[in-house]
């Protein structure tokens, strides 16, 4: 099944071109999988992002995270921004089924890895979270460890977005919402690179909604007779990969700016909106053994960053725009639903371009 | 003389009201002044901006600042960070001018506190800056100390905006900018709160322009038959008041929500451009010397906070564009300038709403 | 069973006097359970700290957590640094199993407090980690659930100490470490304040322990036929309790001050060695629900932290001591042993003081 | 004029062995010069450290900077946290005279760079500063920019320790401080590497002063019959240097761990004590024009940087007793005197080994 996304619309986000699949995927050897659970209560999911194909504790990757707003429980920034890389893959979920990850992550990479605990030291999970509570059940913690396996197994390189996954039970801009990726490529001197952007979409109130410079959340509320208590308590997870040369310092300059497009989309970036970015780039492998030679890290001139810049910025806009306009309409907890944006936009006929 | 703002061009930012007079002054005890210089090569300045009525080094106000991209000098901040307090009026040039603007501000509170150095510590000046040197001969260092005093002295609720003071050579989305301000107005629990933003705009590059979700940037480009190389190596200083009563933590997740503004306006707050928020409350003064009993910090419920957020982004947008439409046409350094944007929409006849 | 602690070998660490009973608990209201596994390969265990007596989600604390050295897992410092405040027990365990003491930290939560998930957002448990792989079996997971409430029900004013809890596997300079507190008090302006600390050791190497200036670790070593290995792969986690009226900053900026205590044993701060440091303030409750009216924090004059910041720096470093001198001779996995500092004194006749 | 050091009283700090001048300037490189003003109420002065031969803004080096405690006005690190590197020298001098310096460290940069404001943009000044107000009176600003010139042309190999440069008027556990230097070395897979440090020491009272877990300081106030108000409103700058090769962020690493040493000394970090560490490397040069080629970083593995704590802790430590033991007597400000801690050693017979 082919979804309809944000450009299917006729919208086009930034000046920049899109990777091959307009998708995190498209830097190499990164791949995603979900499992989504969906049946009444249970609107929740897992979503795994593995960042390479090989052994990533072995072969770790530069990795930086960035905190837009901390009202969040994402596990393993710590030791990330002490040590500067990501040794495992990357574990989306709601809120209160982060120690399950984690437990089943830990799990994974002991199997993987039977050094960990016993010739060298310990493994450094990341797992990030939002809070799916209105439609899905999280008190009942669903997530069960085998899901997480589940979703690193069934980690490819297509994407599908929306409802799915760690996205199932979450809002955007007080519609559904959930998974959402986009890309972006540009050169520098004459070698292509790319960085993509996976977001997990919970966060904003309808009214606040902008495509495009376009004030249309406005215009839908309008158009609405209901109206939802707009309050939010939602979040974000930001997850951005490139195969550009840099330092984890560069890196983070580069993933701040992932709060360029969540601006332009509308957000105020609200109180209760937990909004965490974690970005690797897979340029060089830090070995986790000490190497025989010193390692070289290759690093970009920082001039250079401006189109990384603009990149991040444009990819964050158009993923979470993917993410509200691929998602499906949501019956879950105690009836609570929300609406799905594609299905008003044809309801109220409205055009986006 | 009166200035036409943005809002004078129909053009309306966001969802709050504005305070009486849309200025940072709107803040009670808050007053700004300038000193501008502009003849030739010399086009620069000094702007100050005075935290309340009283001797700030007595009576310190709870601050916060915020760096968005650090490739600027502004000094005092570590000890702001480590204190939570503002001691001293904010002074704004340029930045090879820092130095003496320090030495300026540091005169100016060593003659009004006799005990700074005898009987107490010293005092940590806030200076900020922006580089001017496309229409201004920075490398000439033309502001003296009696400029920082005048500025000071000439401080007032009237804020003139454009290419005054610290602004008059500055550049704003590759045209003139400088000076710019805005506030809004909300009530909690029926106590109305101010918000007020002044900043020195000196970023971006025209193509990026938006002007509410309109890229106007991209329409002058194209109408515009020369154009300029779109390097940023700009910056911009922005500061924020409020009477707000919240801790230097609830001030700093405030403050940071003035890039949500920027981006709005279309920069994606490139390498090149300092980028640095300062604020301040003026709802508590924290006394220098110990008073008899502890001092208690009324301060707001966190859910309160997101009026504040919004507050700050959309006054942040708004004084963006104000500095760039009231600015004016300057000549400069070797011949360099930069055409007013007012004067561009009237010559390519643009109507902004 | 009463334990002879470092003052009983004559050793008394700063100027200031102890709390009653040179504990943690010396602070009013704050309790410390343990549960222990100690059985051939399984070496480890659970402790909890409960800082106040009502009801911590819904009257939270001001709390604050600083990285010494981010090699390490603790959970929950995002939200922390970001809200400045506790709202659950802190959970200390071993590396690996912090996933299940977030499980069993939320199902308490959840358990008392039946709005979370439904009508009020979500909840932020603090859960800190040592790595016991040398004498437990840490890949295999021991920690239950029910071992975590256990701990949290076992909790009283009685801090036992040594090779206990959390500190069952863990070693501190080689030898066998664990759990050890120690407190401060002191006056300002006639009111008495207490700070105090509890430690999870399980750091450094033998020849760099330092008791109160003496170089012990190097008499230690030279008197040891045998020796290990001394490459540190431990952690520290600090847990700092204070009844002074402080706001999230002081606290910050008293606790960071626990590496001066650290340091005085000899600690070099090694790569591999997680330290973390979670303080809290039970001077004021903060609402979780909005108050009628603003709340009103007091706080300490600045000038008055000095007292402060000694008494941390004393406290960690006796804290430290108690550990080592507590702890008992522990036979672990795979035949892994660590001595007891407290043997060592004996079977070499050395005398502290 | 040989010093005597603080090996000389027969002190020896730590395990590892010191450079070949157990200096700052054993990094090769490094040079350090000093402008003393000594006369009366003047006791100040200007001290300068020079990175590496060549221009150091064409050709800048990793670095990184760490607040211990921010009570200061060290200014320029906003802007070396963000790019990561050092592009002029680094100037030391009393706390309000840091706008001269500014001033003058711009002029010297400006003339060996016509570049800078023209055709590129500004350059980023490090000047940190410590507070001498006691011994010199600090509200006249005797600080001219000529002597900061004059500091720089000063500069060499052979560093004066003591009562000189920025030392002049600076007190140390409440005796007199300034100037100390001392370096380590250690090889990684057979290389060489050092790190050197440099302290400007202004902070401490004199009951705490430890050497070598010895309480001197105790013992001294006990032999003196007068004390002085033991308030330390006193500060640190703690240069770093190093060799070694490493991202800012291994670096910023090792700059933390300078806190052991200073800890070990007495100190406890107190609240009017501006503390604060610059450190760089000269492995790499980071160009300022983009070169044709991407730059490579040669980074050491993690696991080394244990070396490199250890050594810097005890250089630190090394360096605050160098500052103390060299410095003379000095007869300041309204008669305000502070004794040599050399003088006091010999009128009460004391021996430190």
């Amino acid at each position: 099944m082919q979804q309809k996304r944000i450009r299917d619309f006729g919208v086009k986000i930034g000046k920049l071109d899109t990777g091959m699949n307009n998708s995190i995927t498209d830097v190499e050897g990164v791949s995603v999988g979900h499992v989504t659970l969906s049946e009444g209560n249970c609107q929740t999911g897992v979503t795994a992002i593995i960042p390479h194909e090989g052994n990533t504790f072995m072969e770790k990757l530069i990795a930086s995270s960035y905190v837009i707003n901390g009202f969040g429980k994402t596990m393993g920034t710590i030791q990330m921004k002490e040590l500067g890389v990501l040794e495992t893959p990357i574990i989306l979920t709601n809120t209160l089924s982060i120690g399950t990850a984690f437990d089943a992550l830990i799990a994974y990479m002991l199997e993987r890895n039977p050094e960990i605990g016993r010739t060298t030291g310990t493994v450094n999970p990341i797992i990030g979270e939002c809070n799916d509570m209105l439609l899905n059940d999280v008190r009942a913690q669903f997530i069960e460890k085998h899901h997480v396996v589940e979703a690193l197994q069934n980690a490819g390189k297509q994407v599908i977005e929306g409802s799915v996954g760690a996205g199932a039970g979450m809002l955007c801009y007080s519609l559904k919402g959930g998974i959402g990726t986009s890309s972006r490529c540009f050169s520098i001197d004459e070698q292509m690179y790319t960085i993509g952007v996976l977001v997990l979409s919970n966060f904003g109130i309808l009214s606040d909604l902008q495509i495009n410079g376009r004030a249309i959340g406005k215009e839908l509320k309008e158009a609405l007779l209901k109206s939802w208590e707009e309050k939010d308590k939602g979040s974000i997870m930001i997850i951005v990969a490139t195969d550009l040369p840099v330092s984890e310092r560069q890196l983070n300059r580069i993933i701040k700016r992932s709060v360029v497009g969540l601006s332009r989309t509308g957000s105020f970036i609200t109180h209760g909106s937990g909004e965490v970015v974690i970005g690797f780039s897979t340029a060089t492998k830090i070995p986790h053994f000490k190497p025989k030679h010193i390692t070289s890290i290759p690093t970009i001139h920082e001039e250079d960053l401006d189109l990384a810049f603009r990149a991040v910025g444009e990819a964050t806009e158009e993923a979470v725009l993917n993410s509200l306009v691929t998602a499906s309409h949501v019956n879950g907890r105690d009836g609570n639903e929300r609406p799905a944006f594609k299905d008003l936009l044809k309801e109220f006929n409205i055009q986006l371009a």
